[in-house]
């Protein structure tokens, strides 16, 4: 019985990053936003060291799915580590973005790691806290964006 | 009470991250693993896309450590988000790492973002998940080390 209940948070954290790759898919910043925490904090990737609270954060959003005119991304993540646990979960992995021309064929893509800490209010799990990166190069102190040509130095 | 409950419970979180500034300081590698769960992953922001459990993170401490010869190292913290909730926590803030001469003069430093989940396990809180990075140039796909070279990009 418990086995079952932690299958079904489980499957609650898989339906946030469902919900995530749809909202990329459909360029939505609404449903986008909605997977967030009024007060999440967000260590990004690119350029910023942190967004503080949903309103700085859609500001990010609004940007990027403005940037793509008729192309659109193809979100594929693939889990290295999700433990839940009632009302708290944290989720991590690797994440692909992929560049979609209007016929739909890859343009580019790149891989970066992502984390999420995830807080159960009511009904609906949010992201409270995420951070996004690649490694970077301790000599030319750039960022590797494929997993695979960096994995002579292990993975 | 609850209040003061809560309070309580964030000093631990502390705590942990003094125990992390102790272990660095005396290049105690026993005492910087014993910080972490078994089965940790860790997104480090250096050279490799993920260790995973502790075992493998000790050979990242062990080269670490071993590399300072007679320096040191200094860590300060500073946290952005700590949510403690009974047994889990999450812990998000900017680090910075200065290298020291034997004499204690600063020889270098950076910072990066880190981030903590941890869970209760008894009386300890051990860090189950750990991700740190920088922010990278979308340009030159450079790591920035110093938050205040960004800020114009705000922060």
């Amino acid at each position: 019985m418990r086995d079952s209940y932690w299958s079904f948070q489980l499957s609650e954290i898989d339906a946030v990053a469902d919900r995530y790759v749809a909202a990329v898919r459909d360029k939505d910043e609404a449903a986008f936003l909605s997977l967030y925490d009024q007060d999440v904090v967000v260590f990004d990737m690119w350029d910023r060291w942190s967004y503080k609270g949903r309103e700085a954060w859609s500001g990010m959003v609004k940007s990027w799915f403005g940037s793509l005119g008729n192309e659109s991304v193809r979100v594929i993540f693939t889990c290295e580590m999700c433990v839940v646990d009632d009302d708290w979960a944290v989720w991590c992995g690797l994440v692909r973005y992929a560049g979609l021309s209007a016929e739909g064929a890859e343009l580019r893509a790149m891989e970066n790691r992502i984390s999420w800490s995830l807080r159960r209010r009511g009904d609906r799990w949010l992201i409270v806290h995420e951070h996004s990166s690649s490694p970077a190069d301790f000599k030319t102190m750039k960022v590797s964006l494929n997993r695979d040509e960096t994995s002579a130095q292990g993975v």
